[in-house]
């Protein structure tokens, strides 16, 4: 089969690679139908953090279930599946808490598991799913989604449940004014995650004209193109003197946490969901004598999922709008190009 | 008047001062029926932090309104009255969002206000409130408390405000475990906060017999005597091999803040409100790969005070339990002594 392998900093190519098969009882095998570029695979494309050498990339799939471990009692070939961006057992007491994320068996794509056996990227034509009963969300009464309902379904494997997490972490809700830093595809899905959590305004950070048009869409209530003490300005301003009840830090960076940090009022909530790169800090002092408080990490999509995949089959919400731009697997360098170049928002590839 | 100065480290002196009087039209002047010393005085009177130079020191106290402004609403000459740790004005946007201690025009006890007046220490015979309606909080059907309801009305202005904070900033609440990081006053209120807010289960981190036991009277179901990775072992073993939903941090220094994140399970909460002094970090990654979200800070007490006085008047806490020592004013050297040597939890300062 095809798949996606970085070798290095900017240098991405698709490879011929041996079909998954099942390892253990617990295994699944799920041929993907769509896959993505996250703007955390681009760290690596930019030689931020450690080169690990040759690897197969992706994390976010939703695809077909083709074969299943003789233990495996949730699923059936044939289902339709998300898989969240990182695979987690569902027994322990992290996964029953909520937090997969920190599960005491984590796997995640394109590395090994627990037993040594390796586990595809999810840029390829298919993946062996460890703890496919733990990991793996069922879309009933979906076999062979249309185009946009795929991009969908394909957002809360990552983006959507992750722009969620960030609202959840900063008690977006009713009556709550909102700052969303960053306009990536995760802070404009925490933008619609505001939107949908009833927040009363909802100010995006963007200087990027399809991003802000797209803000809006998601429910962004006014936008703010400044950035560092204007953009903080510009947000008291709008808010009538105070700065903003909870504000969702979607990047990363020492820039935007500080950006993300100048823009919360005393008392109010920081949902940070960006990895962080490039010495973002939360200081201590700042947090004490404000009253800020910060939450967020690395979102728990296996728990998301369900009221999130409900909202997208109701046709509440459509985070698929995310992906402007759709290439074939076998295009996936120039997929990463565009999104490293900012030609393209986030690009879903189909094998 | 007799008032408490601290001349520099180790150097506290009660002296002569002029009896306060009215500066402005919304002042009252109080006069002082019991302070205290606190934990943080502790900070400057071992040279920790910034020398300021002599001044008047003390910031919690209770006493009688003897004096007010032409502009004084909601107090009167008589009324008894708890003063929150700092003076807020209760009109700005921080303190309608029930931040006080980000007020628009905060003043500390022992400083200057915005107009330039010399404002009194708490621990002295009496004090001139600026903001008085803003920052006082009146006690209904008391003149003349007692010894045991001066020293619960006392705690409010402070410690088990502080205490209660730590609690909430870790949402604690029924069915919570959770893990105290201090056995100091603030600690031990914030153990009698956790068990107010319900919690199932409350570890008091002690290794100090008299604490250990107000700690339990407090409602603490375990005490943890060892520090570092065995009482981070010793927590996970009391709960069953997870470790605590709510840590409240209550010292303030980088070993206690490391203690209590280590603490805290994947997605539970880190409530904070010991003063950051001697190196207390927030580390970024660990926060986002534990999903643990961190609040807290300065108490709000004038916002606590409510609540809190409705269960000590109603007798359900006794928060004054902390106070171990009283002494007359004029021993206050000594009352630092005592806190300082650690002879003392808690030491009531009467005038």
């Amino acid at each position: 089969m095809r798949a996606t392998i970085i070798h290095g900093p900017g240098d991405i190519k698709v490879e011929d690679r041996d079909y998954p098969t099942i390892k253990l009882p617990t295994d699944a095998v799920v041929k993907v139908t769509a896959s993505c570029v996250c703007g955390s695979d681009l760290w690596p494309y930019r030689g931020i953090g450690k080169n690990r050498g040759a690897r197969a990339i992706g994390h976010e799939f939703v695809g077909v279930v083709e074969e299943i471990g003789a233990e495996v009692t949730d699923l059936a070939v044939g289902d339709f599946v998300i898989a969240p961006f990182v695979d987690s057992c569902g027994k322990c007491p992290q996964c029953l808490n909520g937090v997969t994320v920190a599960c005491d068996h984590l796997t995640s794509w394109g590395g090994d598991d627990e037993n040594g056996h390796y586990v595809e990227g999810a840029q390829g034509e298919a993946v062996r799913v460890p703890q496919a009963d733990g990991t793996l969300r069922r879309v009933d009464g979906v076999t062979d989604p249309d185009q946009a309902l795929t991009a969908n379904l394909l957002t809360l494997s990552d983006v959507m449940s992750t722009g969620h997490h960030a609202a959840v972490s900063a008690q977006v809700g009713p009556g709550r004014t909102v700052v969303v830093v960053g306009d990536g595809a995760v802070g404009l899905c925490g933008v619609l995650a505001a939107k949908r959590l009833g927040a009363e305004r909802i100010i995006a950070m963007s200087r990027h004209e399809d991003r802000q048009t797209l803000a809006r869409e998601f429910g962004a209530t006014d936008i703010v193109a400044e950035r560092g003490d204007a953009g903080v300005e510009k947000v008291k301003e709008l808010l009538g003197g105070v700065l903003a009840d909870s504000v969702l830090e979607c990047v990363g960076t020492k820039e935007s946490m500080e950006q993300a940090l100048a823009s919360t009022r005393p008392g109010g909530n920081l949902g940070f969901v960006g990895v962080p790169a490039g010495g973002a800090e939360l200081p201590i002092g700042l947090l004490f004598s404000k009253n800020i408080t910060v939450g967020g990490g690395m979102a728990p999509a296996h728990t998301y999922i369900p009221e999130l995949l409900a909202d997208v089959l109701a046709g509440k919400i459509n985070p698929g709008r995310v992906f402007d731009v759709e290439m074939p697997l076998e295009d996936a360098a120039e997929a990463y190009k565009a999104m490293d170049e900012r030609r393209a928002i986030k690009v879903l590839l189909k094998p």
